[in-house]
């Protein structure tokens, strides 16, 4: 989900995390040392300890600061022997049965009530209560989340971490209800700190330099994202917005470091060109369609100009689905569009083929024009390396790659799901309300936007008025709104 | 509890609550307007349409402000109709009945363990997300706060109500949890508004003006309170402290306007006067402990000269207790004390009992000395006016009453469970790990202090070093740390 | 000044300020030990020592602690000693004939620039530096208002003081240019210990209590100040301001506590009703111009309802006038207003004068109506005790009194400068560009307004569109603008 | 004064200070387009009407705004036509005569002072009013602080600016008395904005990278500034502090951005490695003196383990005056200097000179060897690319260059001035108390450390006990406080 971006291996964060460790780690050692017993005691006996309340819970919470300084001292090894030890403090299954008991031999409605609380309690397990021992220690909310990220890494297939990891997902969704997230304006006053953190968590558009980051903080754009009152200096999710004149659609002209600066107040449409989740740990608790309301609703009260919010996305799955699409079905081109196509990339000289061989891809019998000739030629033109600085070509394939892609969007799912847009970034915006607007030529030419997308954006309109009806058309019955160019286009009408 | 004071009336907590509603009123009006559908849907259909996720999740939340509002304009029926409602969110029993089945079929630790979560799950009733969805509208958190005060007032025996009780609490707790609280110190340059509400929300010692207020944030004083970040305007523990050379033993001593001022620096001993909570709604959900030992690091910190951390508190149990214990256990007093009471308040001359009659308290027949003799002495005493200005009568009273007060909070036990002390502060105090170190006649001259306690307060002793210790002996095995001369007291060896 | 106040003795702040010296002397005490040299040199020997350099700027910045300290720590003869020998260090009279000298060889505009500049430096005393160096310690800023308070009061006569007094006033009024100055909001959620201040600064309409001072903070009212970087916890001068619908007419209809509270946002009217100076020690440094304009300008872009701005003023010098007037001008009184003031209160019945005696006042002859009657019976009238609440003389008094102010509002002059309004309120709102627009009947009933005013206030009207020309028109021509109404009154046509 | 870096050019402050008026135009449009009368006026009316108070302060004020944005507008030209119609706005000749008669008059102390404070009066020029009107509008100090910068480098003998310059640094030194700045720290976690503007205003070592940058406000460094409170945003001088173990020889070694990191609570020794004063404007205004020792006193009371507080300083006057003086006095190297310098580099074989020509420098006639062979040896060897980097050559340079340099800073003077250092940076902090402590050899191997001062740095000694007797030796006397190591080296004897 690249727009939603969540970077996959993130050194920054680890790197980042680990120096803040070592501002904690004598904070820690503090609490740590004053806990009778040593650490000689074993993982295991001392979380025993910490859910015994021996000694009170403040000195519970002390135990844990030397739980965490033990985890972070540890290899991998180590750390996994430390999940699977709290993972083994599950609920009790005989409390469990007992409970059960109660609740079937339930007469009323009352006792029913009464046995079912008693039971989701049986169901507790300890290490829920283990975790939130972690709170009170110093970035202790950040060490969870870490945890979680280390988790999801490591629960494969293990239903006892996978069990614990839920846990911890279930605990983390609680204290990260949107309800208790601030939202705050990052600008280039903003700490140095906190703006190197965006650098490291930018995997939408990369953020190259200084200069690059400082034009995307400029009078003409905005930056807002999400924090957590116990993780004041990590941003949990941001979006990145211009403030321009007519809609964008193209992400190398808003990044452009000497385009000139608009006054704000004249601009009439917002475009987020950039969210992106920030911290792994958190994957599955979703923030996105908070943020871009609340921005939607700032920038609308502070900009009376703005009559148009919309996005500049990424299509991340268009050209992985095209390439699976040309070879599946010899109808996805129209003749039309074939002989365009071969036009502009007739087939190489055909080698000899051996005897029997079945034809290979790139390679029909030259004379008779097989189905699949022209996604032979789409393919070849598409391999050429700066085909998009071609005119000539880019006039060939701009009609049916706008096509293929309005399809896409509007008329590919999920395999698993047929209510669900097939691109994950299309069903993120469906999903809060948004529309899809306008297919944009030429708009991503850096090289993973013409991997992905042909170099293909897509804007997805969020407007205000409609975003209740759009999300119930799309959730409840699987219909994705759309600009009526881009539906005619996706029926082959364009 | 008057030493951690829950006020039961809270006249002014609602009043100020009420003062803010107006202030946010309009901010759940524009939110509720941008929900379709209107009020006259009912409100059970309203909260079925949060539920639903009808128009997304940032739709919920403002049908949320709806309901918010709708439940804060009614009547108390209104609001109780509100509450059944929203308690009626139950989880579904088929759910539950299959989910039980699972767990019971499961074959192994895996299955049980994905079994029983989802059991888990099934047992969750919509109720409880529902109540997440009002933490996104302004002061949505302490709305739930007064929220559950409401239930636990209405509760009363209703289980339906109990168990929607219960779930609040479980979300404030998890909410609430001491390590996501902000200690912020009160001083005399805190906002008026702030001060305003310590002076609703003090019930141990109260506030009688804005001198005496100001009095008790002076430099050698010290108030702590505990915030949460979502209700930053609201204390929701605070703990008044006096710097001062040795163990205080008088609150009207401490709270003198006109005594002189002391260099801080100079004290040795810290003494905890007054600790109050704030929130009916958070009852249950403790914070005392972490307050305490947060404040001693605090202060030992910053005042190196400091050696001793102790409270001054109140007894609020001792006269009720000594009153049934004189009617029940003739042995209480000594026949040396008995003697002494009766020549300090000769019985009065008998009327000539009707015959037949019993011999109601306070009327033995002259001339044979009952054992009750010496109770009916001590009562008479106690029941004058002014009777602690009588230094006479104060030579005379103080030894038994300390003797007295020492055996009620070394060896008098809750009748519920004989390992927890019968006065609730001395319960409080003795599970946070300290000591009871010493009693102190005529401390609380206060009416509210003679009648409760015949003018007796305590102080516990705070030693960081045997903190642990203590509470695991009291809680563990039922052991009251307590100073040598109060034990020896206590076992009538004063 | 009644309406832009300065109380004249001000306890309060020498309190106040003896309070935050306790806190500042060990710093100070801190600064002066670095010193070497002790305190036995005498104070000129350690101003010297200031002035000198000795030991470098950083050590006479820690000699100005110390003489700081021993000003404090002086009784009033050792304070007097203190100013006179800082007074002491003038400039010297042998330079500055030389630097004359030079001005008066100059032979071109060159030359006499530089000499000029040279005059100007001989003729700058040492003391002036001195005073400089008192700002790097700690309150330092406060302690020299605080000198200049002192030198205002102790100066009379003495030549050398007052032109140490001319010295500070022009540093300070270098320092506390407007430009430099912080304009804040006080309410509700301001600290105790600055609306404690507030309390103590406030002289036009005296704070009872903090529920009266709370009334004037809440949602309808507003208040603002100037401060001072370097004195932050010190109001330089505050305004309050109601927002009201329609004209206020009545001080205590304003600050009635059960009044209903308004919603500002349908206020069309700001009412400055009370503006009070807080330092004595920056008198003649004038704020009360910006602070109303700037305040206008917040409120006008805060609530776009509002489009009249003015006050409710006193009147203070009203009835000293009127006596004045009423004795020296017999035509100040029609015979009609005569009449129907002596038939409110018909002359006593004479006392047979002493023979010869001059007819004193109050005492006409019987028989023959003199033209003082009608004075005499005014005064008799405004002497009776609750005569305002007597309807039936208040349509007597009304009509004359309403008259006769405005009359002295618009016409009367101060005796030394004709251009300039008698009264000293009209002075200062007359040249800020305000118009005379309103007389109040029964506007301050207090007894401080009963006395200085017979209970008439004004409103004086800001009008953004034409204050510059109204302030041309008093400034340049001693026009004093008016609403038509007054004027025609105020030439008796009423 | 490379320590005390002024940068010459400055294309950063200027650059930053054009960005942030974009900000203000639109503030000051708004301002400006309240004034009555138009910009047709001309300049010199448009101060006259400042001036006259016409319309009130508040009004001059407003055309201020419009009087600061022409300024901005104009090209250099017009901008020094402003400055020349601003000086013309002079102290009124026959004012000041008249003024002058009147103290020539005076007859007694009384009299003469307040004829003296009259004259004063009549010095100060209109002009200096008008400077004050700037202050109110938005970055309106900056305003003035560019404007002195402009002044400074326009004044250039001309009489009339040259007076408006010393005026406006009058003004500048009454508000920027260090008695009115914050010190703040800077780190990793100030605004970017700040940072960005640290690099531009690094003058001593430039930040050549973020990465760079980051390292200097790393844990175990530290950096202050003074700020105004009307410039928050602009440091006026700041300084680089590294914590190490040991006196610090090499800023090479300092500004490693791979070196470990040390503990700060390890350190010893705090280095002043860079001290930056960033406002043109400002010069002559001094702050280093201050800021010095403020921080001292900080980390001091930071860092208990911190035994010593120096300085590495550059000498930028070293070869400067090395090659005047090896010019000038044959006898600067000894024989065996000159011997073992010309063993390292035996002069060049002799070109046959031409008849009668004087021996060209480094030219000597083979055979003889003149008392400057050795001076030409060292010339050569400096000049040689990367000598520093031959250890051989370094042996033999290192004692010669040291001994040298001792006697530079100890024993050269200015030649306008016996008593004072000849090195501005030696001048600089002898003046602030410090001692001259350690020379260090290949301290700084830049090129440009190579330039100036042959790679040598030098360690200035803060002893806080010492400051004032050092100051008052140097300062009084020109005593040059030196360890005895340097001053044995100074004399010979090393």
């Amino acid at each position: 989900m690249s727009d939603i971006a969540i970077p996959t291996s993130q050194p920054e964060q680890i790197g980042l995390f680990d120096r803040a460790l070592r501002r904690v780690a004598s904070l820690w050692r503090d609490m740590a040392s004053a806990v009778a017993g040593g650490a000689e005691e074993g993982i295991e006996a001392q979380m025993r300890a910490c859910l015994d309340g021996r000694g009170g819970e403040v000195s519970a919470r002390n135990r844990a600061a030397r739980l965490a300084q033990e985890y972070l001292a540890a290899d991998e090894a180590g750390r996994l022997a430390f999940l699977r030890a709290l993972a083994g403090f599950d609920s009790d299954p005989e409390m469990v049965a007992r409970a059960i008991e109660r609740v079937q031999a339930a007469r009323d409605r009352a006792e029913r009530s009464a046995a079912q609380a008693q039971l989701r309690r049986a169901l507790e397990p300890p290490r829920l209560r283990l975790l939130t021992q972690f709170t009170t220690i110093p970035d202790g909310v950040k060490f969870l989340v870490n945890l979680r990220a280390h988790l999801l890494r490591a629960a494969n297939g293990d239903p006892l971490l996978a069990a614990l990891e839920a846990d911890l997902k279930s605990l983390l969704a609680s204290w990260f209800d949107v309800g208790f997230l601030d939202l705050r304006r990052i600008d280039w006053s903003s700490p140095a700190s906190l703006l190197e953190k965006l650098v490291g968590y930018e995997a939408v558009h990369r953020i190259r330099t200084w200069r690059d980051l400082k034009n995307r903080l400029d009078s003409d754009r905005r930056c807002y994202a999400f924090f957590h009152p116990r993780m004041p200096d990590e941003p949990l999710i941001f979006v990145e917005v211009a403030l321009v004149e007519g809609m964008a659609g193209s992400v190398q002209r808003l990044l452009d470091e000497k385009a000139p600066l608009l006054d704000p107040r004249e601009a009439d449409t917002a475009i987020f060109y950039s969210i992106n989740n920030c911290q792994r740990g958190l994957a599955g608790i979703s923030f996105g369609n908070f943020l871009i309301k609340r921005v939607v609703a700032l920038l609308g009260a502070e900009f009376r100009n703005l009559k148009t919010f919309a996005t500049l996305s990424p299509i991340p799955g268009f050209c992985r689905w095209l390439e699976h699409a040309l070879a599946e079905d010899p109808r996805l081109l129209s003749e039309a569009e074939a002989e365009a196509l071969l036009a502009a990339a007739p087939p190489p000289p055909a080698l000899p083929a051996p005897e029997g061989a079945a034809a290979g891809p790139g390679a029909a019998p030259a004379g008779t024009m097989p189905p699949s000739g022209g996604a032979q030629a789409l393919r070849r033109l598409l391999a050429r390396r700066g085909w998009h600085r071609d005119e000539a070509l880019a006039k060939v394939l701009e009609p049916v790659l706008t096509r293929l892609c309005a399809r896409y969007l509007l008329a590919e799912s999920d395999p698993r799901d047929p209510k669900r847009a097939r691109d994950p970034v299309a069903h993120f915006h469906l999903s809060n309300g948004a529309r899809i607007e306008r297919i944009n030529w030429k708009a991503d030419v850096s090289e993973k936007g013409l991997r992905e997308s042909a170099g293909l954006m897509v804007n997805y309109l969020y407007d205000p008025a409609k975003i209740e009806d759009y999300h119930e058309d799309y959730v409840g019955e699987g219909k994705r709104p759309a600009a009526t160019a881009l539906r005619r286009l996706a029926r082959g009408w364009g």
